[in-house]
């Protein structure tokens, strides 16, 4: 923690002493990505520092509501180069993007984030594992670079944590958390606005696919296991991939049900396959034997086969699981 | 405020000068009631007074992990008589159902609650119409009583401020309500697990209701308006009022969209009608003009005629409503 300290001082030493920066949110971006960067931009413009916001990649419509969200630039627009960088939620650099282009050989990185894996990449690092986001991590940041809390930084700051929370439904959701959710909400933070906006609004896009989902839906293994699939023919052409995402907690969700399971042929042969659990089964195990990734309750890997070679031998799997016959409803 | 301090101060006393309470919820229970009836049982047993439990109708599944849930009795299994009877979360005295065979003429009443319209049908009210949930007021009145929190205590608490903001997602969500659960997470509640039981999980009917339900949703008006139905053959005999519940925000949660719409056919010619908005349209107003009631976002009436009819004499007040012409996407 004393570390943690340390690094905070050295983060607003590297901000202090440099100008015009480049924040940096990573790949694909998600709400705390770029709620972080935009409370880091707050608190860049109210020190009176310059900066440029840029992603790899467009911004999705619900994230667009967020103070100073519009001067965020494509990373293929520019052609600028920084001394100064400061990445934000960036777990390793590759997730940056096609960064190289603005950067000079002497340019400096600030690694601001909070993912356990981050490798450190950066000049200085601020990085604390235990904060259930990297808005947590700004909002200490600007503790410490003393600046004045406004409803404009606190929103970035609120969107942060309740995007990476699951709408403060995950595990992660701290009593750290809720203590700054708290405070933001003193200076004007909207959480009904914010949360329809975020969490809620769904595009009719989704619903067709939902739709079809849910007829698709199957119960099996004696209520354990709920599945359901999309094929190739089911996907609308522009179909976006925030539009499939969600499915599977509907089957995952399903009173008594262990494991969920969305199949998603994306191509000829090549099916996606996102895992859910509630208690027991570790799908990350599951998914890391099918090359796979990710953790005990979340997790997905790609299977190439029909989607019917997909379903059974992941049913196998599953039930061969060590948890599977320790499976009860204890909370 | 000072007034809401007196009013502790005799709900304590209340407490203090008796034994052996009835503590009633209100009928069709809801996450609120329930919590805080629960948690006033925990703040009675640290005290090491006696109590009964009753609720008219049962307790709906998903809040029976709660602890002392078990104790819940139905009212019309009772026979004994009691002299204090504490009421939770009920805004007038024939929410509480068909108490009467259970109370002495002598018998008193402390109304604890915190719902605006609440009448102080008490003979001691302790009712903060400011409180996100009567959750909230139990929170007061432990902090009153002096006594210790713990994990089970703390745990109905938090259900009760959780259930009545929808997940910390509605207007009422206050930096009170976010610095509460902060420190009840202190005392080891877990989130994510009250979140899963009492939110997100869904019942396999729910999902054959959804599915019905979607695939009959339609986007009117351009796109301002989506509305779904359900008629009385599509509802299975055994459908819970539960399973028809959040259908309306799949409707009103549609990017662009303002006013959501279910409609219910619950008899020949009855037709339940659930309204939602999210920035203009008084929903409330609106039902109010035939005959229902509610809050100017989320109201409900009853329609005495065809689903066609229903429809387009809705539509035809929506459109005529004076925001109609003031639709935009501000945040």
């Amino acid at each position: 923690m004393n570390d943690y300290k340390e690094q905070l001082t050295e983060a607003a030493r590297f901000i202090h002493q440099n100008d015009n920066f480049l924040i940096v949110s990573h790949v694909n971006p998600d709400g705390d990505t770029i709620s972080s960067s935009l409370a880091l931009a707050h608190l860049l413009k109210d020190l009176g520092k310059s900066f440029h916001l840029v992603n790899q990649d467009e911004i999705p419509k619900r994230f667009q509501f967020l103070p100073l969200a519009d001067q965020i630039q494509i990373m293929t627009h520019m052609s600028e180069k920084f001394s100064a960088i400061i990445s934000v939620d960036v777990a390793d650099r590759s997730r940056m993007g096609a960064i190289d282009s603005l950067m000079y050989d002497h340019t400096k990185i600030l690694n601001i984030d909070h993912h356990p894996t981050n490798d450190h990449f950066g000049d200085v690092n601020l990085v604390l594992p235990t904060a259930a986001a990297t808005a947590e991590v700004m909002y200490d940041l600007a503790h410490q670079l003393q600046v004045h809390f406004h409803r404009d930084l606190a929103t970035c700051i609120y969107t942060g944590l309740l995007t990476d929370t699951g709408g403060f439904r995950y595990a992660n959701t701290s009593a750290k958390v809720m203590r700054i959710a708290a405070e933001l909400l003193e200076y004007g933070v909207s959480p009904s606005k914010i949360a329809e906006i975020t969490l809620e609004t769904i595009t009719p896009g989704h619903i067709q696919i939902l739709k079809i989902a849910l007829s698709k839906l199957e119960i099996i293994e004696d209520g354990k296991i709920a599945w359901t699939f999309l094929e190739k023919k089911d996907l609308p052409a522009k179909t976006l991939h925030d539009e499939t995402e969600g499915i599977v907690n509907y089957c995952r969700n399903i009173e008594g049900v262990e494991v969920g399971v969305f199949f998603k042929e994306t191509d000829d042969q090549v099916i996606k396959v996102s895992l859910r659990s509630k208690n027991i089964i570790d799908v990350g195990a599951i998914a890391k034997s099918f090359g796979g990734g990710g953790h005990a309750r979340a997790a997905g890997y790609t299977f190439h086969g029909s989607l019917e070679e997909a379903k059974s031998i992941l049913r196998h799997k599953i039930t061969k699981d060590e948890g599977w016959n320790h499976l009860g409803n204890e909370f």
